[in-house]
């Protein structure tokens, strides 16, 4: 397929691994946007992508910040004059990683950190993508997508990871709502719930799977997974799948 | 069984059912302090249960205020001197009930609001009442408990209910997060489903399920339920119940 | 409150554990009838009820066998005439305990134990109990029960435990179906996973939960849960309700 | 990719809709071997599928008979000498489709139906294509894999759906249980959960999702995605997925 010369697709979120992935992966069909708090995260990607021949954007933008997250889609349609929003990835990491530790431990603010990156930043990426993605639904070549990258604590409050679970169960259930309310009006919205450790692998090789360490997930294949769930044919939507290494315990 | 002259019970979140119905069902075992953001919803409850020759305190506090919480707890401390804490119960009510609307016309305010009162609530509600409740394992007639009142948006994200479920499934991991913690040190967390509509009984009936709409809860037997987790003997913990009327679908 | 003249409950599937400890308390307030495939197994329990002045009759009959099951009721009509049924247990053990091993070393005859005393048995079960069930929905002091014992198998599919899991996720679904049937109809149909291993207490102590095990569920506390299950408002019903160790990892 | 000479197919359980269409599928890369217990089931799928220079060969037998099961591989070994089996698909509907009825009025013999044609066909067809499929882990070109057809169903026991409930629930955990035994050592196994009506198309039209209506699954959309579990890398193994029309309340 060549790479589309009307729609674009978004990734929130990027660094080495799923997110650069994901970004590399939907470029072959799209012109990627690459969002991201600093620079340093996407310019690499945005590089290499381009550096490849197809087309990439790298935006510096706080999704959990509503004006930086205006202020970025008023830079793509300068960017992409006339392109529509064909697919969406959340893959937002909270902004300093909440410790993974005892209750009693924890302070508001890394609660605040675990429920800013995952709640608040879907709900304000969603309601900019949205009105996109609508727009996008009777001429995009699959149904426009938001997919959102979930882990094992998306379904599971385990010990010492109460604030961490706290954050990601609530944004799997605000995409499962938004799965119920615009899935009817064409849009698909998934959620992904890694279940492993991802590899991050040297960037300098070519996108594959290849030298995955047992206990790691490849982006790769994350990415794969992601391009599948966007191509659904809307007969047979998937609002949510697990993807974990074939020796995970679980 | 005489009222225990040795620890008490607290009850966040007082309204004119659920809140009201535990507190007096409490009552009857413990002196009851009861949380609420202004008197006026905690006044007559703690009337209706001191003239009832039992023992209760009103404190207003807005449980998603560290500060707020804190003094009330120095309060507890002189008016309930030597007294440790036996069961807690976190019910409240988000600040202004968020609304009930299609995804694009929430406003990020709308969501504070239910991460605030469902998710940081219980958080700093919890770091207040755990140590108190451990101190209490050795020594208190039942397992120290902490029960969470839940509801059907805590498991499911249904259509227009996303910032609601957003929090109550956020509010639900973190209980269970704290369940798998402080279980095994013999602090009981559970977590009631409530599915369906409660009553509001005439307040100045004696407490009874009698007259309860087809269609609606019984605050009392909610509370039923709660005082029976509270009693579970260590060796048979339920961390999850589910309530509903008997013609609810679900 | 007295024995009642009126009401009569069965267990179905007695041992030194659940079984037992179940038939005694709900001996407490109707005359019991315990079902189970030998009678070695109820013998003792029925002489034990019968000793403390109450009543308890047992019927050797496998729950999985329709006829044996027919003839047992018409034993009931004789031994209880004009009682209508208040309460009952499905705590049937498989025939033969089907081994935890390899899928591949099974056979078929293992996965049919299973499947016949988790599901099998429940099915013939509910289909003789229901219509009795439903005829005391106007009359008896509780509200109607049917209860069924689970196990963490009821809800995940471990590695080695294939033919257990299958029947006990059969027989936790089946339930799950009658509940939703039968709740709107008056009879509350509520499923239990026992998650834990059940202490066998001295059968000539006094029924407490006392000396316990850590590791292990005292089948006195199942018994209180059931009891409690049993005697919920229909304005409140609890569909499942988890039990475990308060040191058990889940 | 071309035709591979060195691995082999099975789907069990063909009809006109989900079986025809990933027999149709997995064609493109393995001779597809279709198990079915009457000839008309498979017979027009089969010339389909040779007539466009593919491989398909029927079988006649019934999954939950273990000796028709043996035959059925002894005569895949004499048509496809050499190969290996890298994909099965359990795709069996219950000998007479068991009825959505009042509990009361089922038969023993409708959830026999169910619980063979559900979780004994399943353990059967597992313990025969198990041993192969962890003879190909070296060597197919992607993991061998075992996909299982699952419903709403499977998660969920509705009113009036008793038995199928049971037959399904089972099947489902059951197959959980395989993927947590077989998964490590390289089987990926997949349980995908229908939920939704699936389009019959017109069996002379090439493969395509177009004219699905609105409240219908495309077949072809489900081979899609039973191919896309079937190729996914090993270190992002999906264990299960849900697949619904965009329209669907669920």
């Amino acid at each position: 397929m060549v790479v589309s010369d009307k729609f674009y697709a978004i990734v929130a979120g990027v660094g080495p691994g799923t997110g650069r992935a994901v970004a590399i992966r939907f470029s072959e069909d799209y012109p990627v946007v690459l969002l991201s708090r600093s620079s340093g995260s996407y310019k690499d990607v945005v590089a290499e992508i381009n550096k490849g021949g197809r087309k990439a954007i790298g935006i510096t933008a706080d999704a959990t910040d509503e004006a930086a997250l205006k202020s970025a889609f008023e830079t793509i349609k300068k960017e992409l004059p006339g392109f529509k929003l064909a697919a969406t990835i959340y893959n937002v990491r909270p902004n300093s990683r909440p410790s993974r530790k005892p209750f009693l431990e924890l302070t508001s603010e890394d609660l605040d950190v675990s429920l800013k990156g995952n709640i608040h930043g879907l709900f304000n990426f969603g309601q900019s993508v949205v009105p996109l993605l609508l727009e996008a639904v009777e001429s995009s070549p699959h149904p426009p997508t938001l997919l959102v990258t979930g882990a094992t604590a998306s379904i599971r409050g385990s010990k010492l990871w109460s604030v961490i679970a706290a954050g990601k169960s609530g944004q799997r259930i605000l995409a499962q709502s938004l799965a119920r309310e615009f899935g009817p009006q064409g849009v698909h919205v998934a959620h992904a719930i890694i279940d492993g450790g991802i590899d991050v692998p040297d960037a300098s090789h070519y996108p594959t799977n290849e030298g995955t360490p047992e206990n790691r997930i490849s982006p790769y294949a994350i990415a794969e997974s992601y391009w599948f769930l966007h191509t659904q044919h809307k007969s047979a939507f998937t609002q949510e799948i697990d993807l974990r290494p074939f020796i995970e315990k679980f």
